[in-house]
């Protein structure tokens, strides 16, 4: 049993974080909001109370941090007996903020890989690079960590780890899908922190095909899918977090990502790239001035959390897997679709800031009351995920299943009620 | 007759004057060379010598400077006892530059109207903002200074003038078309500096039709022309410095420029437009750092010097003038064509920058034997533009005329040859 939640940002995803703590702050207990700008871990707070989110008495509290200050995070986590740490903050933290999770006892999550603010491209698997490094420090000092437990990365392992289990004998591909089929109504916007968002988009496209990593180059690879809700969509193989835990933890020979992407943003994209505004490498203007391209290009750009009052239409996200049942082939779609007016209506967040902030919650949840409190360093597809779905389903992103037997919410006890027992 | 000249810029353009003046410094003087950044200045002499450009003895010497401050600028011209001017440096320069002709007695010469930094669009007509106010100093200095006296403004508008007295009883219209048919390969870049080159294209577009302002959004009207060598080409109508003076001092109703974008340029255009990169206002980036974005824009952008190597193609610029000649329609085509690969062989620059230096140059030359010193602030179309095209057909920008009687170069003393005796 682990109470007490510090969460560490104060972007869109830490504001859906946050609200979704509140609303379930009876298992959490205290809810705390830090990030480097204050004022904007006290909108969120006013958000909440705006809302009406809190669901029982408790302290709800805004905190300015540094979170690369390791020593100021483990102050910060031991003043407000913080025992579950959900980081929402930028990438560049989860090295920081795993140290001081590891040195307090704190449990860890987090919804994206890390990143070094001087690399955009490093070799795969990713996570062998920063956080796995850390795995043995973890069991060491029995430190739970989840790693990227938003919903890609996150929701899509565990769809993978429990399709597999549930409905194949032997697995060809995964490919996950990610369709927003929404609107903002703007010129061009990215749905999170632009700089996060491009820097995925100019470095070499990896995927995992016949059990190796394969290089591609960004929109040289696209497909058309034919989805539940959002109809024909056209996405782009993409490099994506996820492909790097589930290659190694599940042994299916090919896993790919794959985005949507409109025209749009494709040609916005291309100019702003081949210009070298996405540049993440400092240059020199006229008078002297070193900036690096990118943190301008951000600047200009709407604030991510600003897009959500007009935001209409849809997401689906979900993992095709191919492969056989029974010694027949065989092919299922887990799927969620999620409604960015929906999303802004319980919460005041747009749906990809809401389907990347429920599931870390419901991870947390996960944790406070032991389930997934497992004394290590894991990636979510090397958790059991039938508590996972099913909590989900309760608390806003609900399952769906599509194959040969037609569409249908997913159950995961009631599919596989042999299991049952051992989780629930 | 007035000696010794001081260019101040060291840019594409400064880089042709430059090499101008030495290949014309036994009429001209010593060559003077100045600029905040004394590199760039020395490699432009640098690529004098390597180019045999120098003809006559005389100093050919770079200077360090910083234009904006009047004193320093002064004391510059007054030991280097330059009595020519020639500002090719950037726009924002130019009222300081002319302060100093004042005060000094020098001969100022320009190839752009000012700017203010902090404005981008002024109200026309725009020379009456700054340049024009010190149009009694200059008579009471009996200082000489040529305004816009480059390709567009400059050459365009002694056409006008030239096509006006020569071939017409009564002119309609005069629609200036720059058209560059050239290409250098690159994936984006601007001709010349891209701050100065996106503002013209940010604002409001004036045109002066039926003898008044009218205001057009850029991109809003497009038309196509069928031109000398470089055929078939669609222009947009943009706003242009010499409409501001032309529109006063030619009693013409319509007068309109029309600059050929090809559907790249526009779309990178567009694309930085929308997003805000093209703003001159600062942005905050979330480190706090305030910056300019187009400043970062024309960081990545191409050095226009560096692309003089690989341009190819051809440059058509010129005036067609509509109106009645003896009672009966009719029309007249003035223009130059320009080659990339001549220019860079001759100067090592292209085109582009080769059309803006070559007439200022040719003014120089014009002052420095007299025929142009006329001890006023004055537009180039109030200017008697016959020595100034003959000129410049011996120094490398031929003009061509092409009308019902067909496409022939121009002697602007053979067609006029009553004329000829009063100023050759």
């Amino acid at each position: 049993m682990k109470r007490n939640v510090l969460i560490i940002g104060a972007g869109g995803v830490a504001h859906v974080v946050a609200h979704k703590c509140a609303q379930h702050n009876i298992l959490l207990g205290d809810i705390h909001i830090a990030s480097r700008t204050l004022g904007k871990c006290r909108a969120i707070i006013d958000s909440i109370k705006e809302k009406g989110s809190q669901c029982g008495p408790g302290l709800l509290k805004a905190h300015q941090i540094d979170a690369m200050d390791v020593e100021a995070t483990k102050a910060l986590i031991r003043a407000t007996r913080s025992q579950i740490v959900i980081n929402v903050g930028s990438p560049f933290l989860n090295m920081s903020v795993l140290a001081a999770c590891i040195e307090t006892g704190a449990a860890y999550l987090d919804t994206a890989i890390h990143e070094d603010p001087d690399k955009v491209c490093e070799a795969p698997p990713w996570y062998a690079n920063h956080e796995w490094k850390r795995r043995d420090a973890c069991r060491a000092a029995g430190v739970t960590a989840v790693l990227g437990v938003g919903f890609d990365p996150g929701v899509v392992n565990a769809y993978g780890r429990y399709a597999m289990d549930a409905y194949f004998d032997e697995v060809q591909s995964i490919d996950i899908i990610d369709i927003n089929a929404g609107s903002h109504g703007r010129y061009f916007a990215t749905n999170f922190d632009p700089e996060i968002n491009f820097r995925e988009f100019t470095s070499t496209v990896w995927s995992w095909e016949d059990s190796q990593w394969k290089a591609n180059a960004m929109f040289e690879r696209r497909q058309d899918w034919d989805l539940p809700v959002v109809g024909k969509r056209t996405a782009y193989l993409t490099g994506h977090d996820e492909l790097h835990s589930m290659s190694k933890n599940l042994g299916v020979p090919n896993i790919r990502f794959w985005m949507g992407f409109g025209d749009h943003y494709i040609n916005v994209f291309t100019v702003l790239k081949n210009l070298g505004l996405l540049s993440e490498k400092p240059v020199r203007t006229a008078e002297g001035l070193e900036v690096v391209p990118l943190k301008v290009v951000k600047a200009v750009l709407p604030d991510p959390a600003s897009l959500a009052p007009t935001y209409a239409g849809k997401t689906c996200i979900g993992d095709l897997l191919k492969g056989t049942r029974h010694g027949k082939p065989h092919e299922t779609f887990i799927y969620n679709i999620c409604d960015h007016e929906a999303s802004y209506e319980e919460v005041g967040s747009q749906g990809i800031s809401y389907t990347a902030g429920v599931p870390a919650v419901a991870a947390a949840m996960l944790i406070a009351e032991g389930a997934w409190d497992v004394g290590q360093m894991v990636n979510v597809e090397e958790l059991d995920p039938k508590p996972f779905i099913r909590l989900m389903n309760r608390i806003g992103l609900e399952t769906r299943v599509r194959d040969a037997d037609g569409d249908r919410v997913l159950d995961p006890y009631e599919e596989s009620p042999a299991m049952a027992s051992i989780t629930s």
